[in-house]
């Protein structure tokens, strides 16, 4: 990996990378499961396995001009990503005693990795404070977007309560903390706690965005 | 913004700078509003709006290699496309006065500006004029494509009339004007004017380009 | 063309480079079909075989950082893709005298030869062996997975048979050889008969991989 691209990874330090890691597994495994439903064979499955965890990463990257992306610099991800595929291929069945709060619970935990992941990356990068943010977003539910488009539904994400919201407050908090010449560290956690909290929160409360009233 | 990536900015100068601008608030009006017709909620609404304005600028940024794209250089850009999700979102009843030939127009405009701006832009950028013909239709209709496709819907650029005809008739017209050194400004003139009279008069007579015979 | 982006044109020599049109040739002519079946006008006709033909190598270069891609530098390229769409658009009553058969075999011919290219160029890139296996797929079923999500369907690749495995078994021959030093060529010759024989057989003998199983 060049040292070019490597900044994100430095300031987030081991245990935050082992944490990357877990939620690229996590949303691998949402991915395999989408494709399960979606009646897809096999590759089919890896192919969203890997796209789901990741899609917003890589879009990111891209946009932000970290070409090649850092997952396909780093073999790790891909694997990890394919991992999790056939994690869900071969033992679909133990996933079934997985409660479903649980999975809720660590998808809620990679979002929030990845929204203040993403906007670390994008302010390491030199990026507007307010592109920065909008990045921290994109590699939240970038993944997922392309997950569903390639299953032909709307995006979960355009539609649905406060999913990309918590990615963009958590990432703004991130953000916001850099400008003011926090520790990175203590504003990565800050930033994942108000993600993952809100996200947790909204999903208890049944909080949705308001539409276009009068519709 | 980077010396790199200013010489369409520089050509185009001031006025167009704010035609510029205007194009992009039109594209993200139309945005929001096939969003609220899509029965999104806000945050839903604001990416369509930002897709849909600045999507096909985006795509030619990348193919092009001018990473990172300009519109997520300049803030103003991405500012400016909110605002026009966000005036859908609160004033879209004031919308529903605006006639919808005020709309065309104004929609004509925007994607003139944007073919003649963005083959202008793939010049600068050395690219081949075929490419740089190509360039400017993607700028023009890149981003409207991407909604569609978020929205579930064939892109209406691949079924409908004269649109995406008109946007490459006017970077052809820019393209050749400059292999033939003519003055920058003047052509951009002439190929927005083409552009956005073929869109115009196609309109009114309902042109529509040929299919598959004998189907 | 740069130097930088001309290793795999130079490693595949002359003949490949015309087999190399010849699937761009064979891709543009399907994407085309394909936009008649979808009842698209000559525009959108000419721009799914563009994407069709071009796009899985368009998204690699993307990915390895080969900007602009190689495609959009040398206008032969997406020549030979329009010259194959306007060839169904004025031609499509002699396409139908044409064998499935053959049309088949021409595909997966085409698609060996992205595969094996693909994965040459990322290696050419320095990616990693892993992810080089990776591209030559993409550049092998990337343009039809956007061309079918253009069409709202759910990408063919990801739902049938082998076909997407092919290009990935070809692609990794190729990248094993090139590891174990042997020569560029062979090493392509071999990968792509790997790809082309699986992929023919594969059709003959209705291979399909397996889908979760218990479903």
């Amino acid at each position: 990996m060049s040292e070019e691209n490597s900044p994100p990874r430095r300031f987030t330090g081991h245990l935050l990378f082992v944490l990357d890691l877990t939620g690229t597994f996590v949303f691998a495994i949402e991915g395999a499961l989408a494709a399960m439903r979606g009646d897809l064979d096999f590759f089919g499955l890896m192919v969203l396995a890997f796209i789901t965890a990741l899609g917003g990463g890589i879009i990111r990257d891209l946009l932000i001009g970290a070409v090649p992306p850092a997952s396909l610099q780093d073999w790790r991800y891909g694997a990890i990503a394919l991992a999790g595929g056939a994690a869900v291929f071969f033992f679909h069945r133990l996933l079934l005693v997985v409660p479903t709060q649980l999975i809720m619970l660590l998808d809620a935990g990679g979002l929030a990795l990845f929204a203040v992941a993403g906007a670390g990356k994008a302010l390491s990068f030199k990026m507007h404070p307010f592109i920065a943010v909008l990045m921290g977003g994109i590699t939240g539910v970038g993944g997922g977007t392309v997950r569903d488009v390639l299953l032909m539904q709307v995006p979960t994400v355009l539609r649905a309560d406060v999913y990309a919201t918590a990615a963009l407050a958590g990432a703004a908090v991130m953000v916001v903390g850099m400008r003011l010449n926090r520790s990175p560290q203590a504003m990565a956690v800050l930033g994942a706690l108000v993600c993952f909290t809100l996200r947790v929160v909204s999903v208890w409360l049944h909080w949705n965005l308001p539409k276009v009233m009068g519709q």
